[in-house]
């Protein structure tokens, strides 16, 4: 381990992962902590299992193309409810405010959470406010944890990944990522380029219903990190992944965003985009039940889970090369959720 | 609500109180939401009754005499939800990180949280790092969730509250704030004083066998705003309190540094302090139960709720004086949980 903290850290690649092995999970080790997914799914006496997440949302600016911090701290947790195959019930609101920060900014944060607390049927039901001295927090800081309860019967998790399942997506990746980097540069061509912040879980209610018990493997939403780091973390089970590159929806302004900044837009925050694991008979099943929520009009089918190159992911060019696909080891955009 | 964030809207004192009523609570209103107490008590299917609970901790400096902020970010939220009534079972763990941190800072509070949460005997199941920039954060800060389930039949709350009850406290005021602010000013007697932060669910699971059902009202953690807070909110309900002052446990450390401070023990802040209403009849067996537990030897009996003077907390002093509490108005003690 460093002996300080990175920004890199808190990038969601290679040096989160070293931070949570390394210090989280060897200090709080206990059968029910789970630091390969974003919720903990725990039994509850009487009540079968619930999953229980957490996470603080630092996004700066706090209000750009297509959203805020608001909405982006109901749906990254509703979304990690979701995933873990969880009905998303009731969320807690924790806010780090800075001394002086005007109350019209917090009055429109706040009014941007319950709107969207209400289109994603969740209650939020208890709350923190602590505030800190000018220059301590920059303008707020808001942690919500959100509990949801798993139906009985419902497993899903990268260790049931096989060969042949397809790898869906439910549409373009690389837009909440781009569209705060954007803003925060001030970069006018940003305004092509909206985030994608959205509850998934009636997505994923969908696409769960229309396939048989058993035939989504896995889902995950890609946030930080974006759908290389989701690809890398479910290859280290002991899968191979192979990639299409030109399968993977883009949208052309965050092509030309990534060709500006030199990023690449694998590797680009999304707040409401799903990669889903499924069986090879319900691909297409599954495939069309995307397509037909408005959250997944764009789904595409972007590659397989294959017995070959296990603990990889491989990415087929258009023009016939491959590339093997790292998880991210430095901090290559901070700050976007 | 005044035009800026202050530092008075994190005091749990009136301010805050006002930025609860005027701006979260209008707009997150739903049938579930409670902001007059720490935890919302949930239905969840079949499983009865949850309580669930948030607290961001911010404390400066991040170490001091009996503790840290690793102890505290467990039992604040642990508390919360042993005066809700309930078994605290999980938690979640959310960490803001400002760049440059020293990693060894991280990994004495990470060990102290673990420590403390097996002492506890809860689980931290979830989490989630931030890293921010140089600057945008002072250190650190923690934001845990608790989940806890209410055994069937368990009722407490200030509409409980019946002029005659007892008012008991587990031991001295003002330890925990105290503490805080002579290690932040430098103060070196301050080595007299120690922060009281400790888990209080045994403490209270034992008081709460000690008497018959209901005979307990009303708990509640006398955390921010201190003791006064307690009792003031807890009045609002339309009874009155009468407390003697000379009953009141305090330290001779704490007493000599609220001199030196011009502060007020009443409004200091603990960390393992909970207020008991009782039923009169109740009251011996209930002051001998929590005088058993090591974190009661000091348990007194403080006063009574009365039918007179409804909504105001009036003091008693030892020369015969009275004078009506009020709720803390400023920001006394920032920064300290």
């Amino acid at each position: 381990m460093d002996d300080r903290i990175l920004l890199a850290h808190g990038s969601g690649g290679v040096m989160s992962h070293e931070l949570i092995r390394d210090l989280f999970a060897r200090h709080f080790a206990n059968p029910l902590l789970d630091t390969r997914h974003d919720a903990a799914i725990l039994p509850l006496p009487g009540a079968g299992q619930i999953a229980l997440t957490t996470d603080s949302y630092v996004v700066q600016p706090l209000f750009f193309p297509g959203g805020s911090i608001g909405e982006l701290a109901v749906c990254g947790t509703v979304n990690d409810l979701a995933v873990a195959g969880a009905e998303p019930l009731y969320l807690t609101a924790g806010f780090i405010l800075e001394e002086g920060l005007p109350c019209e900014t917090l009055e429109r944060v706040v009014a941007a959470m319950a709107a969207m607390a209400r289109e994603a049927g969740v209650a939020i039901v208890t709350g923190d406010t602590k505030v800190v001295e000018r220059g301590a927090a920059d303008g707020l800081y808001i942690n919500t944890a959100g509990l949801g309860v798993i139906p009985p019967g419902r497993a899903l998790g990268p260790e049931r990944l096989q060969p042949g399942d397809a790898l869906l997506l439910n549409g373009t990746v690389g837009d909440h990522g781009l569209a705060v980097m954007l803003q925060r540069e001030g970069l006018t061509f940003g305004s092509l380029l909206e985030s994608d912040t959205a509850p998934l879980h009636g997505l994923i209610a969908a696409l769960l219903d229309a396939v048989p018990a058993g035939a989504v493997r896995c889902l995950r939403d890609a946030t930080r990190g974006g759908l290389a780091t989701v690809l890398d973390e479910w290859a280290e089970v002991g899968v191979g992944m192979a990639i299409e590159e030109a399968a993977i929806p883009v949208k052309e302004a965050a092509r030309a965003a990534c060709e500006f900044l030199g990023l690449d837009p694998l590797y680009a925050a999304n707040e409401g985009k799903v990669v889903v694991a499924v069986a090879e008979e319900s691909a297409e099943a599954a495939l069309a039940a995307l397509r037909a929520h408005p959250l997944g009009r764009e789904a595409a089918c972007i590659g397989r889970v294959t017995a070959e190159h296990a603990g990889r992911v491989v990415l087929h060019t258009p023009y016939g090369a491959r590339r093997v696909v790292q998880m991210l080891t430095g901090a290559q955009l901070p700050r976007i959720c």
